[in-house]
């Protein structure tokens, strides 16, 4: 299988790595439901995952897997592993391995509170205030490098020395999971509620899944998608 | 992907339709957890693989996905569908369905209980009991069956009409699992304590398993079969 | 705590057996999650579980579990136990017991088909039909039974002998369930899709729901139920 | 009900604030599944829990059900957070409230790495190189801590001020689980190869489980429990 590749934020990335099954998957297991004929006329299976769809048969759609290698920063990472259904995680460990090299998290922009909405935030255009931010998120993740250094050099534990990094640090995972999780993954994380960054993440998994089973991520789209950021296509 | 089918009992059968992964999937999955360099050595993979299984890290295992088509008698089904974890079911209904004739599992052999063991049974060697015993079976399907047919001739709903049919009758479903969930299967129905007819359904998975998959399945059977009926190989 | 027991069927029932929790467990989660301050004004509790219920912010809900005993036929039960997520069930099994005696479904009405459209069907008031169907059935079971008995005076084993026993036999079964979980359920069974028995057991689940958490019950039809059959209280 | 809390570390804790069910709901859940007479013996109650926990059927004890509030350190709660399945949370949400004030573990002693095998550490005796630790840890925290202020007080939105504090800050979470659950998290977490804090919040757990269901957590013990650090009792 040819791997795709988006890149997010200022250093992380999704990649589909491995995948089972395709739209046509949905609609052989909801032919073995409802016992109906096997087609050979996209557009009686088009209607078929519309109609599944539509009518909240999700079942059908557990039985087309993805592998995907994520990099996210931490505080992403924390809202992703929330989703417990039909999902498979391999993260990597900071107690076990000197193999990555810590990487931090730099905005290329700064959000400011929205005073009327305390759940609400916009994007600041006052350069001044931008760079001052920035400056401070930089140096506070470098002095919490130094800290983490200093700490491995005395012979600090590895597992001990990192509760200093902070959550802008990246992490790494294996994430396996089908259609209908990945369904209610975009749900939630596809939409102006959810956090800037992991929208980010979403929008790229939902291109990605657009790419390899189009006809479902229509219907998807069409009937079951209750987020504000994607667009019909 | 080619499939694998296997027959089981006189009607039935389990066939891989489709598969995501493979050992090296698992060993992949799990240098990510452990940021441990990616290698090119089977030796270094079956190595992992069985440090992986022997300290029950399981975990690397559910992104290895496979898609089955089973067919088998409604009794099995219904201890094959208790299994909830990582497991995606689409069963074909009779409510709907004209499609699939009725079908019934003839034994080919009978089990008489144990009288000391009231959980245990073995098999009749007595012809002439056994012929008494499959005819009467074969006696009670063909009176269920005829009575299906009277109630659809009055115009009985089929979801109402099939309350007669028999445990013993064939259903057919699709099944999405991973190996993580597959060992968990096998623990508990590749064993003597499980029911004789689910253990060859069991045991024709697990071949299909090593077939796929023998480095997992080879240290599987080393280190975290509970079961009794699968020998290494 | 008292058990509340509903009567369904002919010889069906589910009894609430135990609880954890109520409508102010799913707030005092929320309050978590959004770290509100604790209230001891009940219209702001209601407002609360509106706004959760409104927003699909569903998991303060699993914080409320329930334990029932379910006595239903074989098919039902079949239906019920393909709901997986956040569900625990412990089912009789006739491979072992002899102390329940068995008993099945009589229905008290009849359904006839459709005929324009084959997922559907409706009562007959027909009563000449009506005697006759019942009549069918009723002696299709004794036939069955009767069989059962023979094969099981023949030593036949009980886990064998019972595969000519038709799926309107009843079962029991524990049923442990949380308040989200049971939403799903609903959303599923208490719908004029779904088979007409298990209607009653769904709404005779929803009734015990109202009784125990009233306003995330109202808050539920009000906000998230997507059935047909339940109606606003 | 009465809550039983345990102080852990310098400012976390573990209190068990619901519960459903105990020692007697696995045992009556059993006597459905194999359905055997009630018993008012505890004899026969502690040998059938025995008898289940030996033999793996952990089915039963799925209908005990807790609920704990938990306060413990953001890398703590990554790994708590990991277990899926029969598991529901409600973590605080930083990017919302302004409540919780923030607060950091500070440990009472250093671990330092074992040199030999890099996923041991053990715990430093050398006082001064101790106190030169914990002084580099508190003025991390302190720097982070001066940033995530000077953030808000130039107006930038929580949500993305809170990217340099360090994952040892504290958070808080509702956790409901069940007993069958609770004792897979116990046999990885209550384990010499978790991190020293989990640990101690395992332990903390373990404790809770005995106090409550003590005939199943004695079982536990003798027969399922694959960890090394808690002991029979």
């Amino acid at each position: 299988m040819q791997e795709i590749k988006c890149s997010i934020l200022d250093k992380g990335f999704v990649t589909l790595i491995d995948m089972m099954g395709d739209d046509f998957s949905a609609v052989k297991a909801a032919r073995v439901s409802y016992a109906k004929e096997q087609s050979s006329d996209i557009e009686r299976d088009r209607a078929l995952i519309e109609y599944l769809m539509k009518n909240k048969h999700e079942s059908p759609f557990e039985h087309i897997t993805l592998t995907f290698h994520v990099k996210c920063p931490i505080f992403v990472a924390r809202q992703w592993l929330r989703h417990r259904i039909g999902n498979s995680y391999n993260e990597i460990s900071r107690r076990y391995t000197t193999k990555y090299s810590e990487e931090f998290y730099l905005p290329d922009h700064i959000r400011v509170q929205d005073e009327e909405n305390r759940q609400s935030s916009y994007i600041c255009e006052d350069d001044n205030k931008k760079e001052q931010a920035l400056l401070l998120i930089e140096e506070s993740y470098k002095n919490a490098y130094e800290t983490y250094q200093k700490l491995l050099k005395l012979g600090i534990a590895r597992e001990m020395a990192r509760i200093v990094l902070p959550v802008g640090e990246y992490t790494q995972f294996y994430w396996t999971s089908n259609i209908r999780s990945i369904m209610h993954f975009l749900n939630l994380r596809a939409d102006g509620h959810a956090q800037y960054e992991i929208q980010l993440y979403a929008k790229a998994i939902a291109e990605i899944f657009n790419k390899v089973c189009p006809l479902s991520y229509t219907a998807f789209l069409k009937y079951s998608y209750t987020g504000n950021i994607l667009k019909e296509v």
